[in-house]
């Protein structure tokens, strides 16, 4: 059974029916708009736009695979805010052939996806498209606290990171290679890919430790820092010894014959959270501390300026 | 000069400093995400996709007209549900060869547009993409009011209308039909395509006055008063005697032989409201009484049912 099928008001239909709603949804899918809680009185909003054959491939990745990914890159962004994303609305443009059990998955994407936060899919819009185009907006609720900026990076503070890096990237290189995926370290880098891993939790919990400045690594870590070089007026001095590579990394790397450090310091879409701390902050495990703030400008990696080294959609 | 020439991050700067920000914003472009206040401590949120070729055709609009409808179609949701709308945040897709100068006029659209209310075009995400795809999501404050849903229409009460009905459709139809736009009223019906100018403070404004349903025209009012027939477990009966129909619907129909009530009863993209009240109610000029919600289902135009008559994606 395809899209085509079912027609506009049966694919809204039915995609409304595998959502369930949280409690902080007043009005769920069906009306002209969603009504959610926003008891900090502030909210949080972001949005991205995802294209077939630019952010995924149908051959590579899977309807549900599709879903959580556009999902996490958006409940990302919330949560590199310091904040705890609530609800995500979904544009949807597909073509009638699409056969409705793609759609399913995708939609169970979405809904598993913002489950690992306690957020709701509210809403959505669908139409017709010849390729797959995916806009996804979540909002978030900040408690509270202060939305943490790119801004706020001072000369004397560490830079740390929380999640995986260059796991998406190796995954990527391995897949546009045709690798033979023959190890779980191998396969573990694809699948970092198809579906990233965000630690979302350590966005609220970054703030509250006293984090300055954050973002989520969405297209490299040397040019995502470079922007909050720029925000705060300051330089970033990385050090490539105090990363962890993860196995996956290092597994393809081999594979490939490639660098495992140029992914991790290059590779987005794994959106891991990166943050600046007063130095005296004490941080948990799950942050990693890899290098330094001080004067100037830029981002220095073994004492000398990377290029940008991340993703420029129209270069 | 194109997109390609300035790249991902100089359009993302030329965008934001386009687009300057209302008080209710606490930050703006440029982060991970915005923060908007939501002093209602609820938000309302409604988003949609559009596609060129399907929603609007680049020979037909300018960037400044797709700007507007793609605003006013987000904003006009909002309204319907009885809120002030506060923010809209865009997911563009556009091809590396789009002058940089159609970019300008859009953002200028999305600006204006927004200006209509009060509200600020807040974030946004840029990818590329063969065809030009705008994901427009907007936010909204309810001020206290409960939001008026779809399923809130009772025997006995009242259905008026507020703002344009079958313009668009009628300029739509016109340029479909290379018509030559000679006279005033052609060109109005035209405009209405390009540019819908929904009647926004009617939304609160109904709310206020106790409206029990409510929602915006968008795929034509027979079409859209179904959903609220289906939603309430009602039936709505229309009277076309009581329409108002205007001056460039009139000129529209006589120029290629249609009907003029068709535009105006199955004619989508104007972004008119309309609403449910009960029957006492004493309703200000801009709405126009134009029907009655009576036992049954779907609705009735001259005692007969209409077939759906509107706009299916997939159909």
């Amino acid at each position: 059974m395809t899209v085509g099928d079912l027609g506009e008001f049966g694919v809204v239909n039915r995609i409304a029916g595998r959502l369930p709603q949280g409690e902080g949804v007043m009005l769920g899918p069906g009306d002209d708009a969603a009504v959610v809680a926003a008891p900090d009185a502030r909210v949080v909003v972001s949005t991205d736009l995802l294209v077939e054959r630019r952010h995924f491939r149908l051959d590579w990745s899977s309807g549900y695979d599709v879903g959580r990914k556009a999902a996490a890159q958006n409940l990302a962004d919330v949560a590199a805010m310091g904040a705890v994303p609530t609800s995500i609305v979904v544009g949807l443009g597909i073509p009638a052939e699409l056969p409705v059990a793609w759609l399913d998955a995708l939609t169970d994407g979405f809904r598993e996806e913002c489950a690992e936060v306690g957020a709701s899919v509210v809403g959505g819009d669908i139409t017709r498209s010849d390729l797959v185009v995916i806009g996804v907006t979540a909002l978030g609720d900040l408690g509270g606290r202060a939305p943490v900026k790119r801004s706020g990076a001072r000369p004397g503070q560490v830079v740390a990171v929380a999640g995986r890096l260059g796991h998406a990237a190796a995954g990527w290189a391995l897949l546009e290679a045709g690798a033979v995926i023959g190890s779980a370290a191998l396969e573990e880098a694809v699948t970092a890919h198809r579906r990233p891993s965000p630690p979302y939790q350590e966005g609220p919990r970054a703030a509250g430790l006293g984090a300055s400045a954050m973002l989520d690594v969405s297209d490299g870590l040397v040019q995502d820092l470079g922007h909050v070089a720029a925000a705060s007026g300051v330089r970033v001095e990385l050090d490539p010894e105090a990363f962890t590579v993860g196995e996956p990394v290092v597994a393809a790397a081999k594979e490939l014959g490639s660098d495992p450090l140029e992914w991790v310091l290059t590779g987005g879409e794994d959106h891991a959270l990166a943050a600046v701390f007063p130095p005296d902050v004490r941080l948990p495990p799950s942050w990693q501390v890899v290098g330094r703030v001080v004067e100037g400008e830029g981002v220095l990696v073994y004492g000398r300026e990377m290029g940008r080294g991340g993703w420029d959609h129209f270069r």
